[in-house]
């Protein structure tokens, strides 16, 4: 069976475990408080062009998630989302958990635009500020989104702008930042991204780590205290050199960049195989992953010999730095095959 | 810089690594629901002799503390624990962080007695349950505790009579299991410990592995939907495989006690040379952790040559699986020559 | 001014007021462990025909609202309500700062149903259990609604045996209990809800009471520790006989239901009059509140004399049991008029 | 039998009752927003000599301590309290409830001392802040306090001193405030305590009111959204006005202290038939809450006749305003007799 269900089904990528190996050895201060966390927080700090910017590890992507969200805000403030955000329906409602109301906007293809947000933010601010309604302080968005689309430049800067107005901070989750900013339509940069939001992570699970997020805070009064909220959430890792090293591999000559581009553009040729095939797309994606709507013999037929995501109404096909050229072949003969 | 100041500062042991680096080319399926995984908890059951028992992977060890809380207890309930507890002074109230109250007994040289536990149990249970307390449900011992020492047998089934007399359950925290359990002076075995708790984790992080600790939950009631409270606090590890096959190494021709008792024999030498010395024990500890009485002249000598952990009124050495015969002779002698 | 915008703008029905005087120089037991808390109880009860409930007065809805929630969910449970429930709009995030999220269902005319539930009970129940949704474990309803409306008996019964079949527990929030059950077109009696539903509340402050919700938990399992609940919550009133002696009065020769029906009955002949006036009906509302859609000018020219509640799309006109008839028949000629 | 037990076990002081009953008939806005909240917070701004503090109205004196403690903090910080506080022992967990860590220090008779505030502060202050230890950023003392005792002027500045050394707020429980303030033996003023505190509360229940309690937040910076806290938790009454008109009542030709001065009076009068009749105090207490020590039969006889709280090691008898010179006659002579 050849896996194309996700993108994290290998442990990780060689250079980085090269770099595990290289280290296996050596000893080093414990919780993050080491040269390798050091290291590659100077140099996420240099690739933003955001030299204030606070940068930590975290294991996973649900904890970078409902730590900012418990860290951003107080009791009686919430958070405005996408009806298909990672936290509004993967998470077990983790963010609920926290405390926190989430005020989910009906998405399309995964994204929200601006004028949704202001007309939420508009519900409170400009109505009186009412004691029974929460206060949205937060935005999250995903980059890619959960349906592998993208958000433009343009598209982002109008949301900033909104949540400016406001005095709400953008979050952006970045768990698949790598193929949303290496989309070939997407025109958003490290920098940009750094200089629109307030928080946002380089994800690593998902493209290329064993595991690790690194977070990256832009706002200065989201910092203080920050690591006290992990350490409360039980996310510092007590061999935190282990992300470190690992965000220096990735970082190294841009070997991030290089292998999600290269799975958004293996992505690219499934879907055209799709469409050729006459398979229509549930979404039309610019990233790894591809949502297509298979008839029930046709699944039978694929799930033969690959494994892929049913959601139902759709399936998802993923590429990533594990996804070969030779395994990509199997799959688009097997859908010319269709 | 000699490192002696915890055990988790070099990243796993070599069979750990070898076993990471054999697999590394493999795809898993995620979210531990991997042959790996069902591999390691199957050996877990056994060597526990409970086949009845669930076993989770979870990153690390305050998620293990506080998840247990948060699934074992309603918001009305409490725990017991003594006042030197991992979860009562080093997790950034990550328990209050759920919700609950943490019931905190003094206690001496690290453990708490069931006559202790009794009375606080009593104070509820035998006093009317009135409704302005909490009901204490869940009872937290640590195995080596914080300050390195062990329960025996027969005080861990006192404890044990006690939990069961008032319906309480009862949590070892076992990030040093492997020490504990290793230590010449103590008489539990793993089976006895899955018969006398209802839930206790055998750490990984501190004991040979790169990170990760095993969940055992023997008490049925405390199994339903536990995975959903792990992914609700972002401890379902996306490659959870990678803890599978960590354990699997471990518990390989008994790995995991080889290398604990290992450490604990090496920190009983390093006692003897501090005693030897005539440096007084803070604490007597049948562990790798040795907690003893330096003069600040002697702290600064041994500060040139070493890496300890000061904690005011004394300091304390750890040994490991990473410790070396060479190391531990340089530490020695630099003992003797105080 | 005429106050018609609220049920809750005078203190208390003059028989309340009475039962207070009448024992404002005795002295009782606190926290409800008094003698008419007591006797309200068994009244309801009685009036219920359910021996085996448990019955608590709080004073407020909101915190009835959310400690059964509190009470009755795990943190990896959930609650179905309709988008327009109280605890979804109008209590700031009470529920989620529980730790709980809310399922919110599209609703008509403030009511959701059977077919509903069972759609989103199934994506959980039916669809694997999957540790990354919450396990819904509690619908709430209000009844009457916050758009007035009603359910049927038949309705009622249908949501309860999907609670049944998928095992989860029927909440009713009775605010207005008194208009909804008092409501012409509803047959559902006092009987039949405490049958139907797991726990539900006969609303006080609303419908005569100066302040007090007598709270009914007809399910055994839900009993157990609930006044520890409302301990934690600060809602065990010292003076708790206030609220006893209360109900006693509301309770007796059914004056809780003669003034709720009044006051329906009032709120028919000014639906009328708006009606005959040819004023939309924003919803079709057989109980005391009355929503109407009005032009611009109308609002101007009624808010001259009458204070109403302004929704934006619509209007809320109130009845009470302190609506007299006189005032009545000022606003009605002022819809004449119009 | 002759009620002792509390300080709340009559409705309400006649005046208050009068001034509910006086206005029985006129309607209001509710939750807060009406004219006897807003005259009684003008007062209580005059009689402070604090203009720019908010004044809310709460039901209870349990929802006072934890709504502030919820708006105060953030998750990663703590309360530093006594360890007889009663948000420590009498409230069922309610402050961890809502996410936060007590840090309990040893108390005598019932107080803290500066000194030991400060070096709970160092603890985590001076200590490099720790990430592992939650930051205090409230100090909650109570006045009087729960064994009766009372802060000097003195006493309290240090405290306050402190507070402001380090950043950290002062919250006063004023649950028995008119018996705190009212003793012979208090130098300290509404102003005083204005002045030298961020926030506290002048307690209505205990000190004549039928319930409520005002809260007075003198710090600006804890004011914004304080009523969506109160809202949030089920603290804002529909009937605000209740409370505003009592506080009215109280506040006029000084009725509060007045009252709460008689009670204190009693009870050294009570206080001086125990010492006479060689009675051990429990407790030096110069307000209305007298502990002592009372043998078995000496117990069995006052119970013929008294209602009083046996709290094990001691008993404890309350005056109030409701305290007739008849009864406390009677108790009087008991206690010579016995």
């Amino acid at each position: 069976m050849i896996r194309f269900n996700n993108d994290y089904n290998v442990i990780a990528h060689p250079q980085v475990m090269a770099a595990l190996q290289e280290h296996a050895q050596e000893s080093y201060a414990g919780y993050g408080e080491d040269e390798w966390c050091a290291r590659a927080a100077e140099l996420i700090r240099e690739r933003t062009a955001c030299p204030q910017a606070a940068v930590y590890f975290l294991p996973g992507a649900t904890q970078a998630n409902y730590i900012v969200v418990a860290a951003a805000l107080s009791p009686v403030e919430s958070v405005i989302c996408a009806d298909t955000g990672h936290i509004f329906c993967h998470e077990a409602a983790s963010i609920e958990n926290t405390g926190h109301k989430l005020l989910a906007l009906p998405s399309k293809n995964g994204k929200i635009t601006a004028a949704q947000v202001a007309e939420e933010a508009a519900r409170y601010y400009d109505n009186g500020t009412p004691e029974y309604l929460t206060e949205p302080r937060l935005v999250y968005l995903s980059l890619s989104t959960e349906l592998g689309t993208v958000y433009t430049k343009a598209e982002l800067a109008a949301i900033h702008e909104v949540c400016a107005r406001y005095g709400m901070r953008l979050f952006v989750d970045g768990a698949r930042l790598g193929y949303g900013l290496g989309a070939a339509e997407c025109d958003i940069t490290l920098q940009d991204l750094a200089a629109l939001t307030d928080v946002f992570y380089i994800g690593g699970t998902k493209c290329g780590a064993m595991f690790g997020e690194a977070l990256v805070i832009t706002d200065k009064t989201l910092q203080p205290r920050f690591k006290a909220y992990m350490k409360q959430n039980g996310a510092v890792l007590a061999k935190g050199w282990l992300m470190g090293l690992q965000f220096c591999a990735l970082l190294q000559d841009d070997l991030y960049f290089t292998i999600t581009r290269r799975a958004d553009e293996m992505a690219m040729q499934l879907r055209e195989s799709f469409l050729t095939r006459g398979v229509p797309l549930a979404v039309d994606s610019p990233t790894n992953q591809q949502f297509v709507v298979l008839t029930e013999p046709q699944k039978v037929k694929l799930a033969e010999q690959f494994v892929f995501e049913d959601e139902g109404d759709s399936v998802r096909f993923c590429t990533s730095w594990s996804t070969t050229e030779e395994d990509l072949a199997i799959l688009m003969a097997a859908v010319k095959r269709l």
